[in-house]
């Protein structure tokens, strides 16, 4: 029941702090016999790092991965796969001023009254760094389940909203512009503000989607492993995520019965997919699709009042190179947490 | 890792049926020496059962629990406490024009392809009946805890929202009403409207809102046990739940980090609780609050096209006796599956 | 991981104390559409009870199980499988005079250490009627392997031990004496030391084997979830067991290599079986065989010297209906517990 | 469920075959605050490493570990403690030989049915290294169980016998000979054996004793998660390990009640102590005591026949370094798997 794995038959332990040695971790459950390509897991790795472009972290990273078990050339066994990524450049220098202090929205407050003893250094076991981990998971589950695709894009950046459903997007723009939005004319708006946003020493949150084709039907375990009760869960444990909905989600609140019912069809699809490509907590074959909220990065390049460990009131006032929103990077992540819940399913389906 | 199987340290294994024997369930980990007061229990399940006014269902159900073991003289004794809920009023004859259909957004379609086979009456174990068993445990979780009060409402009927903040709110006010909305005034549109979409033969979705209050700090383990994650997980699991957000929720997304920001005062608290009472998936002390998003009730008592096993077309029209609203009888499942969380990560935080 | 749950992915959870109203458990994880066959499920429950010959306690169960949920029409649908098993002709006042006892060789002192309470009446949840439970699951488990046959015996009682290697034994002949030890003449003598035992009003030890044959290869998990390793904790959690060895067991320490080593065939048999049919934790193909060591019964119909809850002496003399000897009755539980350990490594081997 | 995760609360997860580029795990639940003494996990580690005596085998690995996470200075946070120990002298063309081939009770075959792949070189997964992040990881939960004492030691080498009781051993001997037996007379004939058998190019198997004092009262949790059900599962989950017995074990099959029971005294403790510490699968303050028997080594240095992957008959003959008998190695890692089980029910004690 380790508070540090993921995952239940395709299961991923990770260890590591952002500026220790090295980030790392198992994944055990993978299935053999499966070749994998690892330019495609370096890609997806790549995709998360900082310093990728002018509205993200100017951090450099490389996020190099060295694969120490579970696969002979490239072919996985079914043992387990280590891997660490080394960290580079820790400056922890730009912590020190940290030592004692409490950052407002970070988890400094509460590692150390839950330990009552905490890494300082870049938010330690707490920081966004340890996705990478999750990414790089993400990138074998995919490639396990083949099949499936999976379309994750930032729909919204502060109050700048992607109106169109997602059935008239054209996902392969996601990668073509720095946000990772689909829509070309709203990923530029997106980008502005952004921008505008960084230029006040300031940050903003976003929502990301996620949409999920060619699911076969069964995957999810009634009861209290329903499919989209995994994803929440998945989402949820992702930094700075604040929500999930799937389907309709909160709108369907607003709905009546005779409005959100998805009529079945002689093919055994349904007419509209209100209910999002679950029903009961297993996956119906239509698609799955879900929105994820983020808040607003919480270092912030102004000033703010605070405390330390001894209770005192101080002024702390972010350095260093920090996301302005930290959606366009959490695609990725978003992508892989979803890949990790489907293979787990699609591994528990098989002992029927 | 059992699907019927809620909880870690304080773990609810339940089965049953809607229209079988019984339902029912085991909590293992429930600590030794508490008091358990039954008549409690009792009333909570009585809050959840169905028949209690006008705007919920007219079906009867008596929902009288029989602890067989793990207590002596009404005291726990850290052995499982096994109970089980016999079923009453089972008109089975209710379903047998149901036996071939499968109904929209009911798990019968699902549960058939996934299983190749289905107890078809009253939707079997994918029907609500099996919350009551939540309820029990929640019920018994409470009294561990003691201390953290929940505080669980009704925020949303269709459109009809109550708009004040949670601290402007009477939480004694909530059993007061059939819609468990602490707002009178609010809570007197909601009836209305729900009597109304009755009467329509129709169906309405809503929201539910939680807020618990003296949590201490600790609660949650990081990096994939995250207490927001925990409580994602426990709603999303609860029957018609489409969405869950905590503290700012989406609307953190559209804010900035210096707005969004919980300033820390010198007594450990914070100015503001954008963030719901949790960091880095730990309790911070502060309130926790969310919201739980359900779907309009699927069977409503208008004709409907569907299919049947055999993938024939079908005409289908509810029958008996269904809620035109979920979210009052609702209220205490959330109530529940909280206390439930809560008490396995207050165990689970005693390891330290 | 509660302490109340037996297996990953055929869960068996239980509860009950041998004197409160009832014993049952929770089987979750049975594949759908197993025919279920009640009466042997019953019949293998009457194999355990009490009362069944003049060398078991005399004590009366009629061990009635009565099945809550799981099937439709005695073929399971993928749903837990809920049961109960009443308990009869529970004299408690019985128990009365050790309410402040603690027994010998019980788990009294052990419950009441920890717990700070415990339920005195027929040794509450440390009795073995528990094992009833494991029974019915293991009954379950083992009309879903059908191929796999397992053969248990009784093979030694006090220090009259069946010397026969397994393979010379008509393990049709199990069923046929009171002991079930397989060879007749053995059983006789075991028979009549038991009864003289009993007279003594003493209780005396025994070793049961178990052989399981037509085990697919693959079942078993490396390298913490070894086949073996599975079977010992399952048989250790067994009551009154104090060993547990496979293959040569013990004695394979004494060999060499050259002794020791099973060379292979062409057919990818092996010419001997001194490994006992798993090899690196995953079954081979070749027959399973172990054998389990039971203590003798604690209850004894002589004085013994004790301590009371409060640490005063006292004298203490067995009363009731108790067993000489518990290996007879044990039996149908080792068998249980080996059919529930291989259907959930045979679940868990579906994944590859 | 993972199957390379030992333990629950106190969880080691590891990954390494014996000629990849390294082996390592992850260590989560490890208790925060605890200052962990470097030097002497290298030095439990050296106690496992080969090449250490004449009597073991004269590779050589320098088993140097190196710690990537979950400590400040020294000082665990609570975080998961990831560490890698790097493979050296790999001589991957000792190996090549064997590609095809089915070593006798070696675990070759069964992987290769299992996964239908297999890393060929040392055994993969399967081999023995994989003990080394056992070792470490008991050497840091001996550190976090301080009052606790395990005294481990080889008690039986082939038919050679260590006849004292335990009690009469002076376990500060353990270390001053190469067997790692405390009675100096018995060891140096243990180790003249051992050096006859290597002369012969074959192998033999033997006992280790293990005797834990200081245990307090209430560690084990009732039914399925026995102390004695863990401590064997743990055992057995060692390669090699064929049997597994605590207090009077499979002697106790031949004794009689009134000889085994354990009589209480006045201060909570029992006269005797055949049932070796635990009642009820709870300790209960005295001495627990074990013993765990490991085959021979598979491997030895004569020619056998056996078969390779394409069902062809083949001679093999051992070469390279490989150990007469592994119970001198074995003695840290049975201590450490141990030191685990005891540490992990500590921490589940904890809850109540």
């Amino acid at each position: 029941m380790s508070a540090n794995t993921f995952g239940k038959l395709f299961a991923l332990t990770t260890f590591g702090e952002s500026h220790g040695p090295a980030i790392g971790g198992v994944i055990d459950g993978c299935p053999p016999n499966i070749s994998i390509d690892l330019k495609e897991i370096q890609r997806q790795l790549d995709r998360r790092k900082p310093g990728q472009s002018k509205i993200v972290t100017q951090r450099k990273e490389s996020d190099t991965v060295e694969f120490l078990s579970g696969m002979v050339h490239g072919v996985t066994t079914g043992a387990p796969i280590g891997f660490i990524i080394r960290n580079e450049n820790q400056k922890s220098t730009d912590y020190e001023h940290l030592q004692e202090a409490f950052r407002p929205n970070h988890a400094d407050f509460t590692y150390q009254k839950k330990y009552g003893i905490r890494d300082v250094s870049g938010g330690g076991r707490s920081s966004a760094r340890e996705t990478a981990c999750r990414v790089l998971a993400g990138a074998i589950a995919k490639q396990v389940l083949k099949d499936i695709s999976i379309h994750t894009f930032v729909s919204q950046v502060g109050t700048i909203a992607l109106e169109k459903p997602y059935q008239e997007l054209e996902f392969d723009q996601i990668e073509e512009n720095l946000v990772r939005c689909p829509d070309i004319e709203t990923a530029i708006r997106m980008e502005q503000y952004i921008q505008e946003i960084k230029k006040q020493g300031d940050t903003v949150g976003g929502v990301i989607t996620c949409v999920v084709k060619n699911v076969p039907v069964g995957l999810g375990e009634p009861i209290y492993q329903k499919l989209h009760a995994q994803l929440a869960n998945a989402m949820m444990s992702i930094n700075a995520v604040k929500g999930f909905e799937y389907g309709d989600g909160f709108a369907s609140a607003t709905k009546k019965g005779s409005e959100h019912n998805d009529l079945f069809l002689a093919d055994d699809t349904t007419k509209t997919n209100h209910s999002g490509g679950i029903q009961g907590g297993i996956s119906n074959g239509m698609d799955i699709y879900f929105r994820v909220a983020f808040k607003p990065v919480a270092t912030i390049l102004q000033k703010q009042t605070s405390i330390n460990q001894s209770g005192e009131e101080i002024i702390l006032e972010g350095k260093g190179r920090h996301d302005p929103c930290v959606v366009p990077r959490a695609v990725p992540i978003v992508e892989a947490m979803t890949a990790m819940v489907l293979l787990d399913a699609s591994l528990w389906n098989k002992i029927y």
